[in-house]
């Protein structure tokens, strides 16, 4: 059983509702309240020995749990108000472990306005895991971005550099709220996630949804100086945990976001987007093109 | 470090922000939208050889991780709509283990009529984990009922029967959404809260909220058939994970509760209210009284 398989069913029998405006299948799930309003909420596990390792530091484990939840509703074009923390902690455990989980996860709160509303502690039978809830709201009058909005004709464009995240970014990396909210306040945008799996398997997600085909020009990807090593592309392609973001907008749009960026941050057009079928490829400047397989993080490959 | 000094340290720590009506130390926290609507969300982790062991069925597991969420979103007096799902699954798991425990979830949100919004899954290095987060609202033009609402002069009261749940209703109750929304319909609830912990832990937090003291009748505590072994009293006070509701009314609502009940479900007044300093005591026929210790479960004892 592959994850996607997993999920997809999941997905097929989970039963709709009403206020459930998108469900399963984004970066966060869509519900509208009674009175008509529009809440994002997204929901993350992270596990010791997957999402971080026993010797990383409690305040970096912490953050990183508040920060890809974050990620994800600014992946919707949204912003984060409310947080919800459950953490599962091994037997005599040291209180400076829990404080600095619970200082990490606010540290992130705070920079971006959060508040930690609620959660739930309690005993593990072996490591740490936390599971990160978090609610937002549109920009007044948006609506949130989903990943199938991406039409032929607009271009596909990422923030920051990509690859060799591991090293240590996946756990001090700041969220793209500040560009997700400048982005949306400014442009069209089409279809939006954040880079979590690895770009060869997050495009082809937004392709999936939005029913498109992606075409990546290999050497626009920008690489980040970690990732430079053996084969910085493939890293920069299938690392995963880069928590940029990964959008689509007009081509004048492009433009003006490579030359300007967002909020400090460096945007690069890395493709484009053409009718489908859906599918995702990779060409060179020579315009050799090719099928894209995709190569990033699978929970449960054995 | 107990799991009350932790949840303590944490609340001093968090920031508060605007629309966190109610945050850390109620069933749920309140959330108010930027449009003025109200909404709860609790967020449960349920860990394998804590909450359930190796050996329960997939579909127990999946019903009770959902059926706990919906459990306290009823103590708020409110209905569940939309249900977050985050699994950690160790290595080489048998499919039916993943759609076992889906189901089993599916199987509690469609008798409660909520919708299966979102979730996460990813691989466990040890045994089972799961996570539900649950967004509710309260009834039209109601309020969230808090912890911290029982005045003096009121009676307290349980839904059912109370200890003996390991032996298997933890598995397979059945959340008291249906009498909690039947209760606010009819009665001002001064406050209230599921029986989690136990009922000597939960009527301590219940007390500590409000400020007040509660004064519990042994001789008027329900007992559930599989309590009666040993020390049936003990086990009705301490076993914890009944799941039933402890709420304070009226003397008269109280009455009119004990005769009639609420949808089937037997109600039992248990104890009275008292001015406060905030305190627990038990007292029998003959007038004696004694100080009611907490021990109920606590998560991190060892």
């Amino acid at each position: 059983l592959r994850e996607f398989e997993l999920i997809r069913w999941i997905s097929e029998h989970a039963p709709a509702g009403a206020g459930l405006q998108t469900g399963i299948g984004d970066d966060c799930a869509v519900l509208r309240t009674p009175g008509g309003e529009v809440l994002v909420v997204t929901t993350d596990m992270l596990v010791e020995g997957t999402h971080f390792q026993s010797g990383d530091r409690p305040e970096e484990i912490g953050y990183k749990a508040m920060a890809v939840s974050i990620s994800d509703v600014a992946a919707m074009g949204c912003r984060s108000l409310h947080a919800f923390l459950a953490v599962a902690l091994p037997a005599g455990f040291a209180p400076s472990l829990a404080t600095g989980l619970i200082d990490g996860a606010l540290a992130a709160a705070r920079r971006f306005g959060v508040t930690l509303a609620g959660g739930d502690t309690t005993a593990s039978p072996a490591g740490i895991t936390i599971c990160s809830t978090l609610v937002g709201i549109p920009p007044a009058g948006g609506a949130p971005i989903l990943r199938s909005g991406a039409r032929s004709g607009e271009v596909v464009a990422v923030t920051g550099r990509l690859g060799g995240s591991l090293a240590g970014r996946h756990l001090r990396f700041v969220p793209r709220q500040d560009e997700a909210l400048e982005l949306v306040r400014r442009f069209a945008v089409g279809a939006m996630i954040d880079l979590s799996d690895g770009l060869s398997s997050d495009v082809r997600h937004l392709a999936d949804r939005s029913g498109v085909r992606v075409r990546l020009r290999r050497e626009w990807i920008p690489i980040s100086e970690e990732a430079r090593s053996a084969d910085p592309l493939a890293s920069a392609l299938n690392d995963g945990e880069d928590f940029e973001l990964l959008f689509t907008v007009s081509p004048e749009a492009g433009l003006a976001l490579s030359r300007e960026g967002l909020c400090g941050t460096p945007v690069t057009v890395v493709g484009e987007v053409l009718p489908g079928p859906a599918g995702v490829s990779i060409c060179d400047d020579h315009g050799r093109e090719s099928e894209l397989a995709a190569g990033g993080y699978e929970h449960f490959a054995r």
